[in-house]
């Protein structure tokens, strides 16, 4: 039987944000239990899910009452939780301020970018049953690039981690965003040996959540694979 | 003569997130410097300024040697500095993360529907020379309501300010984006009580800053009438 009270989070693992929340969730311990949204079944767009969230998105989180939506929220909310180590979302104003720049900066860079390249590879052909859009999927690779260009030469120049020395909050979101091309077969860090260091550092420290997180991606990848 | 390690934010108030620094800063009486960065005149794009932040955005924070961009990330690390209260970023986990929420939510939806209405309606025009796209400012236009009505219904449906009793940065950066049109005489809070009110409550609640910070703003507005 549940506790009354326990956390609950509402999750599409083949959403991005969904699957940072997975794996902070599961790396600290924070007990909690996971409702699946299937977004491609329209599960966020029920009466039932649109009481929860009027927004009609996930992931949405309800602590005890407290109805939280917004990933950057909810991960941050989650750091203030016991026995969380605080490197996930430093309590110093200047490394906090870091997670800060980085979660800021991700929202119109790093997701949008990555965002796009799966939408145009995988989703909308899938949704719609017409071939890859060629010349739109190279603009957003393109524009990708940039954003990779800058995650290296900026954020992770001088430092192992995107805000300094150990892992935050800020590569949780940033690793997440960066698999899901994966999900269409692209490894978008193939020739990027930074961000593959980076990203190795990233998987280690969190262990096993992180393929835990990513095996619907996997199985995605995988059934597309399968088909060719 | 400045002290050594004064504060320094370099800002356009011009730019809507700039003006929310600006706001918080004079309010709270936190000790700085402003250095003003003309986008107008390219001065983000200077070498020097590019040294400063790569990404040639404002605004910038520099606070003893400490660089900080995104606005967002800038006015959190301020409200940690001594004498500035609680309610701007309440310290409290469930408070604290409505104003995360808003936040991550207004730079996908406040910030860039107000602004696309002030680029179509008064940027590219003046930068181009063409007349104003009007298909397009009426897109932008619909897509601004549905925005503003979520911030009717959803955070100010039962709060007098954004995320709750009192007022926080999540108002700042609200208040400054929905006054964007104005710089083209278009008062998109006119047919809307509710957020009138709520802004009149902004306000009130940071006093002479609001204009002081919007002065240049208002000059566009009049220069612009004057030429009518």
């Amino acid at each position: 039987m549940m506790a009354p009270g326990r956390l609950e989070v509402y999750l599409d693992l083949l959403s991005q944000p969904c699957r940072a929340v997975q794996i902070l969730l599961t790396r600290t311990g924070i007990p909690h239990k996971v409702c699946t949204v299937a977004l491609r079944k329209g599960e966020h767009r029920t009466p039932e899910f649109t009481k929860l969230n009027p927004m009609q998105k996930v992931p949405v989180m309800v602590d005890n009452g407290f109805v939280l939506t917004e990933s950057d929220a909810i991960l941050k909310y989650l750091t203030t939780k016991p026995g969380v180590p605080e490197h996930w979302y430093p309590p110093q104003p200047d490394r906090r301020a870091r997670v800060d720049e980085y979660a800021a900066w991700h929202h119109t860079n790093t997701r949008p970018h990555a965002a796009k390249v799966f939408l145009l590879e995988v989703l909308f052909p899938t949704q719609t049953g017409t071939p890859v859009d060629e010349a739109r999927l190279q603009r957003a690779l393109s524009e990708l690039d940039g954003t990779l260009d800058k995650l290296e030469s900026m954020f992770l120049r001088r430092q192992p981690f995107l805000c300094g020395d150990d892992i935050t909050i800020a590569d949780l979101l940033a690793v997440c965003e960066l698999m899901q091309p994966l999900g269409g077969g692209r490894d978008i860090l193939k020739n990027r040996p930074l961000l593959q260091r980076w990203k190795s550092r990233v998987q280690s420290a969190v262990g096993e959540a992180f393929d835990e997180a990513h095996s619907v991606l996997y199985a995605l990848r995988d059934r597309r694979k399968a088909k060719l």
